[in-house]
């Protein structure tokens, strides 16, 4: 493909205005051309704000452009991601890719029919530069064999996690596809329990197991108040490595140091977002996907449905994912 | 009692022979007297460069002092504080105050019986500045409630600990002692599990729960190779308090920043050891036990029997205690 | 202007090249349509990865673009800018603007002449998040009355810094500019020496006299070998801000917690860089200037000829700037 | 010498009560028996507090004890000491020695006439942990040559200094005996500025150059409110080194991460406090003088004296002692 290539992005809430934003000042392969929201007010302001048309549907916004990010209410992807498949349109939707796994399976289904890949899923942390550098730490060998995981993933107030399970397949999602991408192995088995009862089970306390036997603690607390906050320490038979937290300036006043933490999930990973979009755009123009894909969906949808049911049975959840179609091997 | 606490200690390992010196060196209140080790040799040196005896046997230790530090193997542990119990000697033991549970109620009977308090179990981290500050910050309600602890206590390399079971009565028992005392409130049940199957399971990860329904992860990791390392963060539902890494210099060299990871626990809360002998001394001379006394060393060899289970089991083992007697009612 | 900014970037070494990479890929409203460097062969590998034209002169490449980036070598920055002058294309111009104080003179007087504003100065750190924040922490006004600042700036090898002139014309330049941006005030006055003597003075330190009276120390270290490293820390009446080290992974490991430190100023400051180029073009395609101007590269101009004499003279060398002309009054 | 030595401490104001407390509790070797202090009621106070005897005065506590801790107000350092020495007594005397340099060089006089060294004095840092270990990394040669030292040393509130002159020869003075002594090398020169003017000029810039041309920026801000703050980076032709702040928790609370900065320095310096103290008495009991004694202190008021100067005359001030007597070679 020559030519910058004309993006359109469905859904203009936080997400869907932040990757607007970013894709017309911040990537330069693309046009950003087209948006378009339910909320038909929300989005013809974005379109002014950037210079794009405020398409009246989705449909019409896929009909006008190259390719297409779905960042619309997690509700709709798997119906708005077969459109574009159908259309034949690259896209790039945000996670989770479904509600529940047979709905990611359907994306698959519809991949494998057409005998290409097309979907790429907003799993952005696989963008940011520290987790890249904590998984090229792993990979150097420097750790020895990975034997326990602990990772933390907090936000001051709940967003779009507002009961038991879509906690798991809205926050915890990112957890059950960014550890089995660092430590390189499949997830076998979930368990999911919380500290409280009662009607919303914030936070919850999971563990993971994974193919070699190795371990992963995972807290997952949606209203921990003080800010946005991710932590992991990977251990290893030689050593440790684990994420620093991110600040820039230490003020020393009135008897304590301290340095802020946001409570922003979007500035937090800002340079992911960035680096994720440049990313899919230029896969896109070439024809292929390099980053997660419908698969990489699907295998976080499976382990988080065992994560749901193991808030009910309270034990250890198998993740029996399908096989992996001949289109998704590497 | 005036005068000073005319001190022995039975024990001339790392732990006994460190315990001697700071008691000759930093404990103003004491006079160390008499050391006794099965290894003549290695007491008579240290008698030697402390100015102190070698007593030919423990018997012999107890009856020359108003008060012992039982140092030795931890299989020693009950007869001689039993022993000690009976001469009516103020006395520090190292933990675990026994290898199981019925041991330790054993030591707590012949309290009862005699009706007085002597014995506190050696449960240091009490008595260190950062995990007291860690506690402070608890106590204030700044935290909120407190939801879930995240605690990992990594050896270089294993010493007591040697198999299974002995990791958790002799390592994990820290946090089986340190975590309750933090939070003020009794565990519930444990669950500990392993990444590596096989003759010794290294490291093992636990979850312990509260009475209140609040949740821990304990990694306890032997063979870490690495370092010395404590971790804990506590999160509440108002905030999250962790303690610091311990450095004091940070070396810029050859394309790194660094700091040296010491692999010697006795140097990481040299501190602590001062400040836990320091206390016992007084409260000795004040006829009192004021720290971690006979009944916390039982409640914790207690969780360790469920740990120790657990490890078989594969499941939550319940925490069951016997009802406390009056002695150690507060 | 409406469409694409067409950008030229005349020098093609590792600043440019990574100026031309930053322009094709990460900012949206420009095309990079031309680059030139005295080395042929390396411009037009260049403009071969980036799609762009390898001009045969600059003289060529300002004719077929809208605007110019200059990256040449730091005593072809004056005539290149007077060029681009002429042609009235907006330009972003490398540090330091000229190599002496009449030679930025010339470009502002130039300016003058024309009555508009068309060149910014290339001093990437103002764009950069952390020195951005530190300077909103100083403007809250949350430290009092700024009273010192410690600066330290070091280069692992020195590249275009060889003798002790360009240390401070070349390195130094950079804090020139920045302390008084942070501090909104004048540079009332330089010292410069150091603990070598020789050929070749490295490391320099700087004291810095502000109109306030304020002072700075200034590490200025071409040669430090471990690494590249910049450090701030502003002190108030009221309390300090300091710039904290950036590292996004530790590793534990044989004995040591250790994060990097690169040797790489391009990588340090890749986020400022690219903010820079975007935040030049935007104000380019506006037809203004809204960055540091040929006036603020006149002043850092002005005080590093003043370091230089202090170098020899070894006291301090008042910084006495020309009457600001009406056209950079804000 | 057998037994333990008997001290007496004169002044209990904040710095001898807290020695005191120190010997009384943590210190094995010495028996604290004697206090005094103008304030009859506070001196008594504290012998209360800790068993010892309220002396009438000087003279009656120096005749009643084996060894002396003179912890009065700086102006009665040297009259106290005289005293002390003619009674032949081991002396630890809180810094600085003598207002300046010509009472120092009387104490001097005194040992030399008596033919031996009785005075250690309280240059404290020498005995902190991290300082201990800042100077075993530039000993180990892993920084190579030193170049350049960056030194703070803040304070909540001003304490004793209260002029120009005391800021130097009360707060500085720390950092002219420190210096020094990691780097292995004299003072040749200082030089003291200040951002503000005025009766009381807070905080002080100087520059202090060493005898290889080595320079260090020294910062004292004895009113800086925030706390008690002391920083020192070595930065050598290899590498750097720097002191770490010290904390033990973190707490994430409201929007930040913070840590709480004491304004005592009597707990920052606890630990330099007790090991000062343990290493002065059992070198006083084995009849020797074995850390900065009283050619230290002469020196350090030698160099303070320059600093005072320098504050009056702007420029750098040589710092010439007399030749030093074969008493202190070693």
């Amino acid at each position: 493909m020559t030519g910058r290539l004309r993006v359109g992005v469905i859904g203009t809430g936080a997400m869907g205005a932040a990757h607007a934003r970013t894709l017309s000042t911040s990537v330069a392969e693309v046009d950003l051309v087209a948006v378009h929201d339910l909320d038909a007010e929300r989005a013809e302001a974005l379109a002014d704000e950037l210079g794009a048309a405020a398409s009246p549907s989705p449909e019409a916004l896929v009909a006008d452009v190259d390719a297409v990010v779905v960042a619309s209410p997690d509700a709709t992807h798997v119906g708005l991601v077969l459109a574009g498949l159908a259309a034949g349109r690259p896209m790039l939707c945000e996670k989770p890719l479904a509600l529940d796994a047979s709905g990611a399976r359907r994306v698959v289904d519809a991949e494998v029919a057409a005998g290409r890949r097309l979907v790429q899923v907003g799993f952005t942390r696989r963008y940011d530069p520290a987790f890249r550098e904590l998984k090229a730490v792993i990979d150097s060998g420097d750790l020895g064999t990975v034997r326990l995981v602990h990772a933390v993933h907090r936000n001051a107030t709940n967003n779009t996690s507002t009961d038991d399970a879509t906690l798991v397949t809205g926050s915890m999602i990112h957890e059950l596809d960014t550890l089995p991408w660092l430590l390189d192995q499949p997830i076998a088995a979930v368990r999911v329990e919380s500290p409280v009862d009662g009607p919303f089970r914030d936070p919850q306390l999971a563990t993971v197991r994974f193919g070699s036997g190795a371990l992963a603690s995972v807290e997952v607390f949606v209203n921990a108040r003080y800010g946005y906050d991710v932590q992991t320490e990977v251990v290893g038979t030689d050593g440790t490595a684990s994420l620093e937290p991110r600040s820039t300036v230490t003020v020393r006043r009135a008897g304590a140091a301290g340095t802020p933490v946001r409570d922003d999930f979007v500035a937090h990973f800002a340079d992911a977002y960035r680096l994720e979009l440049a990313a899919w755009a230029r896969a896109a123009r070439a024809g292929t996907v390099d980053g997660p894909d419908a698969w990489d969906g699907y295998l976080a949808n499976v382990a988080a449905e065992a994560g749901v049911r193991s808030l009910r049975s309270g034990s250890w959840e198998a993740v029996v994912p399908d096989e992996r179609p001949e289109l998704y091997r590497r």
